[in-house]
């Protein structure tokens, strides 16, 4: 095991996780606030015990143990970078949001079963709660006092929440030009906000920056050093849609795309679920989902390429708008090796499916609920996706945090003076 | 039992319930679509086997059946006016929000042990989830095609997105000059939105007008015809509570009053609880919280008067800005009867609330929220609140709806280049 950047082994503890592990070449290091391998600066990734090429069980855990745990993420509490005591620590507690048994957009759609996994019930409306809350766990291990992060909103508003309750600090960095609302949603949590003037891009690099420098000291920054940690919150996803389908992996599921993170730690957590026995082994389908505007994994796959060519984002998707995405390769292989694909979609064909979530099941998601949804739509059209086998559909956001995308179109259907004859030409103009 | 305007009551399932009963003079009335006794004009409210004065058990349900229910409101099905099969029907599922240990809310407010039910996590971001779901059910019952309501924002979503998810059509009504972002959220479910010119008082009157219209006919008013169904849904609060507190009723709950109808079913709920056995019997004390600029039922109770005045409303809690509360005089009784009292904060304090709640909890409330926690800090501060008794306060909605109430002190902390330098900078200006 190679030396890493870690605190004292004996003052750590992370569950069941073992150590890190380069992704590209599997050189393993210790627990530590450290993302990028130093012999071939592949991303580190957290290793555990049932990753051993010997292991041959059991599972850490039973059905039966996650189903009698809390109604949040901590149930899978065996299965992620976390101390057994987790529970007792004040966080957000995110997770195990529903997945709504979707008949009537099914039924529109032409498809047989359809699930949304609807991550907007997490506590700030997005899945990122969901991997702000195991790289707290980590911050917290590392003795790290400042939550930190670059973000264009949901982020922002995750970390600062995730802070407050935890008694940290947090210091979260953000384009200046943000919109108001996600300004003021990401102030409200009492932590430093710092508006940078300048591209998404270039907030990134400057907290590159500042990790290496003294200002950043003990501060953890969950998609940077923090990033081998944050990424397994996207497991819950699996294991929660499993769960909830009866401990049974779904046949294909449609994943939003910005990074790819999310998509690669789906499969890892279908994975891991199979590995440990917890469902049947069985084969199934990873499809990504990005906006036209920000669709270089999309071109990349259509091209039959491996790399994925940076792009400048221009769509109304903006959590999903990242240009040069980390995880794009991974993406790319998983969609192959599991016979998914990934597409991509108009930003009016985003507010279309915003529009028919929301008609149809109650749903209102966010720009990047609409673009899953717009894809599942096209991938039926185009035949990539059989609308016989099961099916699930990811909603990772929330319509309110996104209402300029559909504010044009969502409109009253009539203004009238308060009279029955005022409603009544109303209504007739409208029958 | 009187005659009522119900349908044959062959075709009626509403499980438990067995009659409406007058709150006034007890008249009972067929289980159907009415709301004020015909002897008295008082209003109705759902009767069932547990409210005979002969009753003496058993309980319907006991708790280890509800604990093995679902992670919604359905968990206490067998305690609502709702068919024995709601489960398999379509509808949001609201309900089991976390009750959240806010042990620094309660180390800044000098209490104890302090709770806050956070109703922010249902499918619309509000607790109006839980009693349109129950409204729902009645509409199914009694075979409207419809369902409808007069609103200021919470409620249009709550039924819009609840009617588009069980296949029924919408109608709702709102005044014209609302909010963008409020007109934009209650359109997007695709049912109709009727804006109406006019205040809030108008657009009631033209509902209760359309109730007696055909134009009207088979339509569900969810807080006008539907209303004694709708009100049992607030009881889920109750039952929620004392479930996660391990089946104990807290000594203090702090409730915001609007129409007071949440308010007068918390109670009702506690007292079910206490009747069926399911949980000890013991005194506890309900707390009303109003903003200054709509607090007649405050005004009433500090003035010693059994009546309320009606005002005209004027405060950024507008979910809360009912000036003539119809269950004002119970809100008094039940703030008297169990010892606690009825307070009011100015629009200021709301803000600080709202901003107290966020920092020290990770909770972002809408302008109710900050009305609850900023009259429990006053009732602290007063001595009316007990600060060694277990307390719970609620926050029935989302910050992310209620933006421009803290947008004037939710600011960037900085706004810099993108440099190490201008960082420091910024930092040793804010040190």
């Amino acid at each position: 095991m190679a030396l890493a950047t870690a605190q004292p082994k004996t003052t750590l503890d992370f569950g069941p996780a073992v150590a890190l592990s380069c992704r590209e070449c599997g050189t393993r290091y210790d627990l530590g606030p450290t993302f990028a391998c130093v012999e071939c600066f592949g991303p580190l990734e957290v290793a555990y015990s049932w990753n051993s090429p010997g292991f041959t069980g059991p599972s850490p855990v039973t059905r039966r143990q996650i189903e009698s745990g809390p109604a949040n993420i901590w149930r899978y509490r065996g299965l992620l970078p976390v101390p057994a005591d987790v529970l007792s620590k004040p966080n957000l507690a995110p997770g195990w949001t529903k997945l709504v048994k979707a008949d009537n957009l099914a039924r529109e759609l032409g498809i047989r079963s359809l699930h949304v996994k609807d991550d907007s019930g997490n506590p700030t409306h997005s899945f990122k709660d969901r991997v702000v809350a195991i790289a707290l766990e980590a911050a917290r291990n590392f003795g790290f006092h400042t939550l930190s992060c670059s973000s264009t909103g949901n982020l922002a508003g995750a970390v600062g929440a995730a802070a407050a309750r935890a008694g940290l600090d947090s210091c979260v960095f953000i384009p200046s030009n943000l919109e108001e609302a996600k300004i003021t949603m990401a102030s409200v949590y009492g932590g430093r906000l710092v508006g940078i003037e300048g591209t998404y891009d270039e907030v990134n690099r400057f907290c590159s920056e500042l990790i290496g420098d003294p200002l950043g000291d003990k501060w953890g920054f969950v998609n940077v050093n923090l990033r081998p940690y944050y990424g397994e919150g996207s497991k819950t996803l699996s294991y929660e849609i499993a769960e909830q389908l009866g401990w049974r992996i779904p046949d294909q599921i449609v994943v939003p795309v910005a990074s790819g993170s999310q998509l690669t730690k789906i499969d890892k957590g279908f994975k891991e679920l199979i590995r440990l026995g917890l469902v049947d082994d069985k084969p199934y389908k990873i499809f990504g989902a990005q906006a036209e505007g920000c669709s270089p994994v999309s071109a990349a796959f259509k091209a039959g390429h491996d790399i994925v060519q940076p792009v400048k984002p221009d769509t109304i998707a903006k959590s999903l708008a990242i240009g040069n995405p980390a995880d794009g390769p991974y993406v790319l292989d998983i969609a192959r090796r599991t016979g998914g694909a990934v597409e991509d979609v108009t930003d009016a064909e985003v507010v279309d499916a915003i529009l028919l979530l929301a008609r149809t099941e109650g749903i209102f998601a966010e720009t990047a609920g609409g673009v899953t949804v717009g894809v599942l739509r096209k991938l039926v059209a185009n035949g990539l996706l059989d609308p016989a086998a099961e099916t699930v559909v990811l909603n990772t956001g929330d319509g309110l945090k996104t209402l300029d995308a559909v504010s044009a179109e969502a409109r009253p259907t009539a203004v009238i003076r308060p009279s029955l004859d005022a409603f009544r030409a109303a209504v007739a103009d409208n029958s």
